[in-house]
This record gives structure tokens, sequence and C-alpha cells, in this order.
């Protein structure tokens, strides 16, 4: 058994379960990653988010590289030690945050300099130093290679020439990831929503070779439809027996529909985020604790999930803390939205090792279908022009 | 024994160690009251205020009154199962708050009317509305006596009208509880910073008979040297066998040199507002986490202070934290604030106990020197007009 072995335990259709072994401990698949985006899962103790059933979480290069700073952060004995997670910890490459956050942004053939949001200073990534950040001063156990991210939509000649750029880039990354008894490096595929670029990329990076492989550009603005249209664009060209990781996602249906088309990872801001606006997600859909109708409602957020955030707080109380404005609410729907997407992944992988995880998905697909996200619309005011 | 039975187990100087029965437990005196304000301890969880040492908390009348509402707190089954939390809460009367926060308030002899500062809803309290509150609707284990609070500084003559009407509301408020087997009352001893006024009302409130005696009109702007001065006024007029409670305080060295005058019980938003801001209490004196000196020390907030937020996060990382603006930050610095406090308390029982309290005062007093609050000028910013 390598470091990184990757033993799928159970498959039902294209779901699979299983166990990807890491030096910090073992990974169980489907795993949905918390993100913890500044050395913090926000508003969460460490502890809580393992409790909530979390085997890894996602770090955010960009952020740290900025704040503490990489070298601040190696010489303080890396990110693990700093947030005090003992855990798996795998780090995107920052080339999103980039995309999406930083200012003046400047894009070359070796790299993107860019400014801070934070304060305007200026950086330079690069595939050999976004991996040194990652796997030197971070201590990532699994890091991402650097690769460019498109807007959405994107046309088909653009999609092209950026996934070649993000092929490059993952070469680079792995040259200069090297050879690594205890951390693994992950490839990225891209190409937008278009076939024939989703399974070149896929093609590419498989040739390249990685420990696992992801699917970027994907969470954009294209919709829950194209989004699983995209993932089954790519999946049959990745190899079996690494993980696939999506990134970005999602809503729990989107990482219903995605293990139903054999996606094993995930990450997402949106239990901790959408918690902190008073959106609760439970077994019969999200709940907006705000609405006035939950002020003299005895019930906990859900007793169906074994968490005390789920179980302990009634929904009066928890109302009254949001309108209040208190820290409380916040760290009370993050913790049990955490605990919710916990109890979904060990829920998924309970139903794909009893072979019934097609019925699970057809009730849940059914049931969540007014959650699924709309294609955004070029002309709405949340597009991201490029 | 009766249900707030007070035994006085050992005592050193003025200064005395005990324990407060109470129907949901004992109360330990020294005793600190974390605030919870809105029915919650600001950014922390009940476990962890009760780990942290408390045995009682504080509601505020006020804020509860206005949100959720007492008809409606007590339809949901009162504060302790609204919040979770099955130790004792005692509740102020809400008079304090009204002089602070609210808007256009309108003072009769009957009691007062003011407009909520959060929506401009019109309210009243009167004495018997009070005690309803607290003890009907809240469910007080220990409510307060409606009192008037005088600003600081005050003319002789406006102290002496107040106290007289805060002994008239007092008479109300004990007839409006009248006789209750599971719940006390507490008087309120005002009279402002002069000898004959603060004897005059400790006379009056004890001849009227309380189940304990607080001291109010302290801790708003008068100083630490002229707050101690204006403790030494009344305390010798107050009962020697019921517990005496100074209302809103306060530093360390304020709980210390309190403690050393016979006073046995405070509360304050200290801890947990100080906390927020960045400000971490330690037996070496106050730190500014936020202060870049902070940035890359791996050191502990205070490492004699028995609680995982003291011990298991290093300064480094909540630097970090603050300067990210992250939860977690105000989170531990709220959270080890309090257990500092509730070692406080715990450290002057012991040392009461074992005859040596007056040593540790007298080092404490002076290594905390710096932290003593300085009398509030009139022509300071920060003078509340009458």
């Amino acid at each position: 058994m390598t470091q990184f072995d990757f033993e799928i335990k159970a498959s039902d259709g294209a779901a699979r379960a299983g166990v990807l072994q890491t030096p910090r401990g073992e990974i169980r698949t489907p795993a949905f990653m918390p993100v913890g985006t500044a050395g913090t899962v926000k508003a969460l103790y460490t502890d809580q988010v393992r409790q909530s059933g979390a085997d890894i979480l996602l770090g955010n290069t960009y952020h740290l590289m900025l704040r503490p700073g990489p070298e601040r952060l190696k010489a303080l004995g890396g990110l693990h030690k700093f947030m005090g997670w003992d855990g798996p910890i795998l780090t995107d490459s920052g080339g999103f945050q980039v995309w999406s956050l930083a200012k003046l942004r400047k894009m070359d053939a070796e790299g993107v300099t860019f400014q801070s949001h934070i304060d305007g200073s200026k950086h330079r990534l690069t595939p050999a130093r976004s991996i040194e950040i990652q796997a030197d001063c971070i201590g990532a156990d699994i890091s991402m290679q650097l690769d460019e991210c498109t807007d959405f939509p994107c046309s088909h000649e653009e999609a092209a020439r950026s996934l070649e750029l993000s092929l490059k880039w993952g070469a680079a990354s792995k040259a200069a990831f090297g050879v690594r008894e205890t951390q693994a490096l992950f490839g990225i595929v891209q190409g937008s929503n278009y076939p024939d670029l989703r399974q070149r990329s896929a093609e590419g990076v498989t040739a390249q070779g990685f420990d696992g492989y992801a699917l970027g550009g994907l969470a954009v603005g294209e919709g829950h439809e194209q989004m699983c249209a995209s993932i089954e664009m790519a999946v049959p060209f990745l190899p079996a027996d690494r993980p696939r990781y999506v990134m970005g996602i999602g809503k729990p249906v989107d990482l219903i529909e995605a293990v139903a088309r054999g996606i094993d990872m995930f990450d997402c801001v949106l239990p901790t985020r959408s918690g902190r606006h008073g959106q609760a997600w439970t077994w019969d859909g999200p709940i907006n604790i705000k609405n006035a109708k939950h002020a003299e409602d005895l019930r906990p957020l859900d007793e169906a999930v074994d968490c005390p955030a789920s179980r302990d707080y009634s929904r009066a109380y928890l109302h009254h803390l949001f309108k209040a404005g208190e820290h409380l609410g916040a760290m009370v729907l993050s913790w049990h939205n955490l605990a919710f997407f916990g109890a979904l992944t060990a829920r998924m992988r309970a139903e794909i090792a009893a072979g019934t995880f097609e019925a699970f998905r057809a009730k849940y697909a059914d049931k969540w279908a007014g959650t699924r996200s709309q294609p955004r619309s070029e002309t709405d005011g949340r597009f991201k022009p490029g």
C-alpha cells in the first residue's frame, strides 16, 4: 500500500464509495471537504469540524499567501500546527482566487502577476511558486496544479487556448513537485462546457499522471444541468482507480448528482457561508431561520442529524439569535450545516455499499429539485465579465 | 437550609468566600457572572461558559423585553430552556439599560416610559412590570428591584432625590415579588459618591429586607479609586450574612479590590466585549493580540489558565485571526477571558480560605495598577450628559 492508496470498497452504477489513504489519516469517499479559507473554517472550532464527519479540510493558497504569508507560515510550522488540525489538508493552487478576487491580474505564459485585494501589494504565482507555497510552506498533504480558470460562458476558442495553458502549467507543477513520499499532487481538467475540450483536457491531464484528478471551471454560473453534463463529458476519460474531485461544489443536490456520475470528492464554502446568513440545510430542504414563522417553533433544525447544533437548539432560539445579530447564530448554523453535509456524504457511502444508491438519489433529487442552480445569464448583474 | 441559604466558609480581613445556594445549584463566591445580554453570552457556547467556572449567568431584562419579548419568552418556557442553561440566572431590572440605551425616556414617580433603541417601539417599565418580566416571564432565579440610575457626576440634591425614588421602587418591587419559594429578590443601594447617601440608601434597603444587596451607580465613569471609596461607604451598613453584589464591574483589579472590601458577586461584559476587540486578560496583564509583536509568537495566551482557549492556540494564530477578521478570533478570546475571570475568582476563593488573600491582593493590585480606570471628565467626549 502506497501512502496515497485509493481503494474502492463498493460501487453502485457509476457511484463509488472508497477510502483514500494519507499519512495523516483516511479519507472516506464520497468526501466533503470543509473550506478553511484563511486557516479557519469560519465560526467553527476544529473539533466541531472533525465531529461533523470531515476527514480532510481545504485551505486557500491565495488567502494564506497574502496573510499570514507563505514564509511566515512555514516558519510557524505550517498550516496543520498553525490552525490545530492534525488531519489531511488539501490546498487549491491559488489560481481560482486570483481570477475571482485579485485586482489588476496580468497573465503570461509562465504565470500570473496580481495585486492583493486586501492591501494592493503585488504578488506573482507560477506553477513552481504555487507548489512551493502549497507543499513546502503550507505543508499541504494534497496540492493542486496551477491552472487557468475561464469565465462562463466562454468561447470554444478561448476554452481551447486556456486548457492548453493549464496542461502546460500542470506539467510544470508536476516537475516542481518532483517525487515526494508523503505528499500528493492532483491535476485539473478544464474545457468549459465543450465535450471535445473536456475530453482533450482529461486525456492530457491523465497522460501526465497525477495522484488524483479534479474538474475545474464548474460552479461558475453554468447551472446544475450544465454542471452534470460537464462531469459526464470528462469522467470517462479519467482513470477509474484514482480519486475524482469536483472543485467548488456544491448544494446537496449537486453532490448527489455528481456522486451518481462517479465523483469522489468535493469542497464548498456553502455550508458555512449560508450558515452565517441564516440558511440551514436539512433532509427536508433548506430553512431560512430569519423567517418569522420560526419565532415560536420549539423544534430543532433536524433531529435526524447527530450533532448538538442540529438537535439541541430550538428554531425559535436560533431565529432570535439571527434577529439580534448574535455570533452564536452563525456559529450554530455553520456547525449544523457542516454536520448535515457530513451526514449526507456518510449516507451516500452507506447507500452505495448497500446497493441502494439509485433509489436514494432519485428520492432526494426530486425532493430537492427546487434548489438546483439555474444558469447565470450574461445580462444578470452577477455575471462576471472576463 | 432555605432555598437561598448563604454560608460564609472563610474570611480574611473583609474578604469572604462562601456559597449561595439556589434551587438550580450552588454559587461559589466571590462569583463572577458572565453577561448573556440577549439570551447568549456573546460568541460562546453555554458549555464553555460552564467550563470557564461560571456558576451563574446574568440576563438583561431590557434586551429580552424588546426581543424576543417577555410574553413570547414565557410561552417558550423561559430563558433557561430558551438558551440551554440549567444553572441559576440573575436578571437586572432593566432600569440601567433604559437609562443608558433607550431613546426618549420619560420618568415619573411610578416608572419609566421609553422607546426601544432597536425599532422605536414604546414600552413602560414599573417595579411590578419589571418583576413580572424577570420572575414570571424570564424565570430568573434572582431578580433585581427596579431602581433609578443617576449620571456621574451627580449633585448631592439629585442623588438624594433619586435614592428615595429607588427606595420607593424597591418597596414596590418587593410587594410585587411577594413570597416565592424558589426565586430570590435583591435590593439595590444607590447614593452616588456621597457617604451620607450611600449610608442612607444601604440602611433603607436593608430595612426593607432582601435576599441579597447590590451596589448600583458604579462603573459609570467615577474611576477605580472612587469606586473603591463608594463600596467602603455602603458595606458597613449592609447585613454580613447576605451576599453583596457590585453591578457592572469590572476589570480584574476592580474585582480584587472589591473582594478586599467585602463584595461577593460581580457581573460585567468586559471579558466578552474586550475579547471581541482583541484584548486578552492574563495573569501578566492585558494583551492586545492585534499588535504586530504577536505575529510570530508561538506561545499561548496564558498557560496558567486551565482552558483550551488559553492553552491550545498560539498568539501568532490568534493575531492572524484578528487581522483576517475571522469569527474564531473573537470566539477564542472571549472564551479565554471568561476562563481567566473564572480562574481569578477561584484563586480569590482559595487565597481567602488559606488566609493569604492580602498578600495576593497586594501583589496583583500592584502588578495591574496600570489598568485602573481613571475618573471620566465632564469635558471628555465619553461623558454621558444627564
